[in-house]
């Protein structure tokens, strides 16, 4: 492990699920908005709408950040859930609850240990000036924000886990990304990236628990951030 | 002065001879090397092919970091300096020192006042790369690393300026650009963002004082960015 500790550089993290907790977030935000509607379905269905979106965008070769994504599945789900007549500016309020997404209670203290050692990075689907904010709000201490907006294709396309690598001049095993999700972490590891896979077994909420079962593939498997940071000796 | 403060929402800073010492940290850095040259006159050469080299890379359309250009420039002055026997391991090495330049004694103390209220993020021709690992090093708190490489355009491009606005979806009134360089100023207030010169008398080292009169152009003159974040109550 000391080998590895040390042959790592770069540590490129996912956000929604891995760092902050995107659906506990949104539910609450509806909640306070008094729309009666349930606001876990509520966020489970915004949320439901991401990977769709950006598969369309990429299909199409078109370049769209996030926050334009989500405002359009949000007019959609406000429709289904037969909210049509929210005004745009709170439509365009709410949609910024992405930006001021919390963060779970280890994410702080494990990047703040993990910074001491190594470069941490963000490496989501969220925009720049998305992440910048949610940063800034959360206190998520980043010595960079990298996003998909830096290289115009949304995760998993090869060129996001590769430029990490390119942007700071280092082989693609000398990063490591750690995310909650197995198809993220694989296609980095196709890309020759390290991997450690994060437990985050109520990102769908408390009623809807996730296996968190270990993969073999990922070289690390810890039960918080807080955890990979003792993994690797920060 | 306190509308101006409410209504700007983004300072976005140059970094080269604005928040970091270049002359002093490369002239440093060269000594230390005991190459039997004026250092001085060394830190000098290197950045005079500056300017030359982004403005070639823009005239053919072309993109190329920074890391690149500086090594290419370093190249061609070793020559000039009679040290073209330095090997490419320690040329790589020196060609780094962008990364490691010192702050300004009031660098990090002014951001961090400045950053209590606004969101800070850097606006330099140099790549992420280099931002990243300097500010690490330096200690500098930018909620958001911006570089010409996020728009492929170095300044002053139009580009890089709206593309500050762009990033954060604010108008460019709500962005102002603090240099220490009135060409970067006013490619910026052509933009429509608002400018703050900072003033660096020593940019170019102890023996080579720059004028440093105010432009009345600017709606904020700074002896330092200390003295900036006083400006706007921070």
């Amino acid at each position: 492990m000391v080998a590895l500790a040390d042959r790592i550089k770069i540590l490129a993290f996912d956000v929604f699920g891995t760092v902050v907790d995107w659906h506990g977030s949104v539910a609450r935000e509806v909640a306070t908005m008094n729309l009666g509607v349930d606001p876990g379905a509520f966020a489970l269905a915004w949320r439901a709408g991401y990977q769709p979106a950006m598969a369309q965008v990429m299909e199409r070769g078109e370049w769209v950040i996030l926050d334009h994504l989500h405002r359009r599945i949000l007019d959609r789900v406000l429709d289904d859930f037969g909210l049509d007549g929210l005004a745009p500016a709170e439509r365009d309020r709410l949609n910024r609850v992405w930006h001021r997404l919390d963060p779970w209670p280890d994410s702080v203290e494990g990047l703040t240990r993990l910074k001491s050692r190594y470069l941490i990075c963000s490496l989501s689907n969220g925009n720049i000036g998305l992440l910048a904010e949610m940063a800034k709000n959360a206190g998520l201490p980043w010595d960079c924000i990298l996003s998909a907006e830096n290289f115009r294709r949304y995760k998993p396309h090869p060129d996001t886990y590769l430029g990490v690598a390119k942007t700071f001049a280092v082989e693609p095993a000398q990063v490591m990304l750690a995310a909650a999700h197995h198809g993220d972490l694989e296609a980095a590891r196709n890309c020759g990236l390290e991997t450690a896979y994060i437990e985050r077994p109520f990102e769908y909420g408390r009623d809807a628990p996730k296996n968190i079962a270990p993969w073999e593939a990922n070289l690390l498997h810890a039960s918080s951030i807080v955890d990979l940071a003792r993994h690797l000796d920060c």
